[in-house]
């Protein structure tokens, strides 16, 4: 029973009822369901339900038809830098260090200040939302302003308390970095759609004391840690030379690895880190679009899958992707999965809507309120059309979604039942304060 | 001096004179022109000069303002199996053995027939001018048909003479196959769009006494050869078992080798088999989705590169990528490139745009003609707007069009002079007309 509401009782009134040609639910996996409907009151999915039994169960406050449309949860952006999106295409075909050194972090010690971080975020949470993207894991300075932003554009957020060692404009050191995160996480505390996770930069940016420190925290506050971890050879080789081991060793002697982990892009991964990974039950965030473009090389997820690892999907920041997309990570995980393994088997399109879905959203702890369209959770959704000329003919609405699908056709995006993006405009946000802040940042990072 | 006209002189009456934001003219190499026009007449290039000039030297019967956009040569799409638009997405996540066994043969034995392939090449031409595609290598049965399609779309063409040992409801053996695709060729002989080449399928389906006509005919005709060549592990230790060697050093013995040559996908290549393609001058035809999807691998377009062997790209058929779509293909080149050789600085944008221009048009032996906005080339233009809110800001329009931008941004194609696609909509076809195939067949292919 989806509802407490018995048959023959009186029709119940709710806010919303979505028909739409298909549904993927994500739970149970692996289906795609036709003739069904589902219902939304309060912001929460009511119930999910064959077409024929809406009538007698509900009085729909509005019918929402959506023919040639699939519906399905709201993607989750398990990794991004939302902010860099002001940096788009600031810099390309550059390896990571030399992008870091010679181009970022010049351009953020002299810009990256809480408006442009309220800035950039703004405009990364209008075009996650344009592709049906309803939850971001964001790392960056000022997370404070990164939380005010996504309140504006109605979006949910995961705002990382960032630290690294060095000194930055936003905070002094380790310590610094560290209450002035949780002084925002203390400031957003009413906000229903804002929460926090500890978000220690990289293993090469910060020490050991602090990486202990952090695994205390998130133990006694019970929230995830996100943190860069294997991207490149020479992050592992620095760490060889400088610690006399890998990063994963390192972090698993000082007590990080655990089920609230949530380790970044994982690239270079031997067998036997992969069994520790998964048994102690750590989840990956997998960037395969930033991975390629920065030289890191490509993750073995087909590996990884076959070992049970919970991972979800990340765009990274718009300065090494170019675009915070993830019809396009769908597209890029399902194909590098079976290129690097030379497996076409592995990582089919269902297994990846899960991964840009409820794997997201487990590793953020988030599987009770968002992730599949089980009755109860936030009626966190998008709707995609598959009925263009282009794009037909359509066997499989879910190898459609990975396969063919562009977030151009994302028509409607709901945040706890709210609209908050309709045919490509997104209704808390006018788009031409959207082109002002693109401008106005764009001149200032030429000047 | 792009035109006899000296400046002196009443100004030239032309057709068109195209004012873009931005220019990428291909050739010269990595150059991106603000404040240029392009100057059309007769469906040629007649000139590309600084706006200011244009007044005194050309008095054009249409200009077109195109703030925001920039404007680039026609994109070639190097090799694809048009028709099977129609089997999109009809079988995925199968490995190219069992996908063309148990999948793609039984379907095409029972329907492709000549209204197969029309259908699915007016399809797949839409699709392709939608995306800023103004050729297109074809490889499958029924060229004529392919062609007609083609001709209907106002789409360039060069249609691939398929020829297999085996049977099927078009030929009944390789002097059959090579029979009707010469008689095709004859047809069309007439048509300023359409070209043929020989098209031997792969080394797996093609016997050395037919590569061997197929090399001697080309040499008479003087055409390009465009076969599949070192797509999987597979199909190369199949050949050693059977021939004794790899299928590269087969054709070599075979008189295949040259610049008529263009090797499709090519995946596996050892050292020294990069070297001989470089040395014979033989082209690649790169195919990164579908190599992917198809788990046949990664080709080493790195160390391609560098040994300077030309390349263009392909989206191979829809049923394998499943999007025709050289954006996508612009952007998985360039992030594989980097991915597989861990190096950040290959295979950058404008690398990137030539291969998807010129270097296709080399490969056809058709660079007098197209692939770069030279006087005297053909006019086949695309427009691509860079405005949009959600690609903002943008610093370097050629990092855009790889990176950022998708087809769905492409607002003008031109084939020789003709408008032949406008925000969206193909112009020499109804979208309702494509529907009605697209829903036919997808009847058809389900019943």
């Amino acid at each position: 029973m989806n509802s407490p509401s018995a048959p023959a009782s009186a029709p119940t009134d709710i806010d919303l009822l979505i028909q739409p040609e298909w549904i993927i639910p994500i739970e149970p996996a692996g289906v795609t369901l036709s003739g069904h409907a589902l219902a939304v009151n309060n912001g929460e999915i009511l119930a999910l339900l064959p077409v024929g039994e809406t009538l007698q169960r509900f009085q729909p406050r509005q019918t929402l038809n959506l023919p040639g449309q699939v519906l399905l949860p709201g993607l989750v952006n398990l990794h991004t830098h939302a902010a860099m999106s002001l940096l788009r295409g600031y810099a390309d075909d550059l390896p990571l260090m030399r992008w870091l050194s010679e181009r970022v972090w010049p351009a953020e010690a002299k810009h990256a200040g809480a408006e442009f971080v309220r800035a950039g975020t703004l405009l990364a949470c209008a075009e996650m939302l344009r592709g049906g993207i309803t939850t971001f894991n964001d790392m960056y300075f000022y997370p404070d302003a990164a939380a005010a932003a996504a309140r504006q554009t109605g979006m949910r957020a995961v705002l990382g308390v960032v630290v690294i060692e060095f000194p930055t404009a936003y905070a002094v050191d380790a310590g610094d970095y560290l209450a002035r995160g949780l002084a925002a996480r203390d400031a957003f505390a009413d906000d229903p759609l804002a929460s926090f996770c500890l978000a220690p930069h990289a293993p090469y940016t910060v020490a050991d004391k602090t990486f202990t420190q952090i695994a205390t925290l998130a133990a006694q506050l019970e929230i995830p840690i996100h943190v860069h971890l294997h991207e490149t050879r020479h992050e592992i080789e620095e760490s060889i030379k400088q610690h006399g081991m890998r990063p994963i060793e390192r972090l698993r002697r000082l007590g990080m690895l655990g089920p609230q982990l949530i380790a970044v892009h994982a690239v270079h991964l031997e067998a036997e880190e992969i069994d520790l990974l998964a048994h102690e039950g750590c989840h990956l965030a997998h960037c395969p679009t930033s991975n390629l473009k920065l030289g890191s090389g490509i993750a073995p997820m087909a590996v990884i899958q076959a070992h049970g690892v919970n991972f979800g999907l990340g765009t990274d920041g718009a300065a090494s992707n170019n675009r915070l997309d993830l019809f396009q990570e769908m597209r890029h995980a399902a194909l590098l999965g079976k290129g690097k393994s030379e497996n076409a088997e592995v990582l089919d399109a269902h297994a990846i809507l899960q991964a840009a879905t409820l794997g997201g959203a487990r590793a953020l702890g988030l599987d009770e309120r968002i992730g599949s369209l089980r009755p109860g959770k936030a009626a966190d959704l998008c709707a995609v059309r598959l009925d263009e000329w282009q794009v037909q003919p359509c066997y499989d609405p879910a190898s459609h979604l990975v396969y063919v699908a562009g977030r151009e056709q994302v028509t409607h995006t709901w945040v706890a039942g709210n609209l908050v993006m309709h045919n490509g405009v997104p209704l808390q946000i006018k788009v031409s304060e959207l082109l002002d802040i693109a401008g106005l940042w764009h001149n200032r990072l030429t000047s």
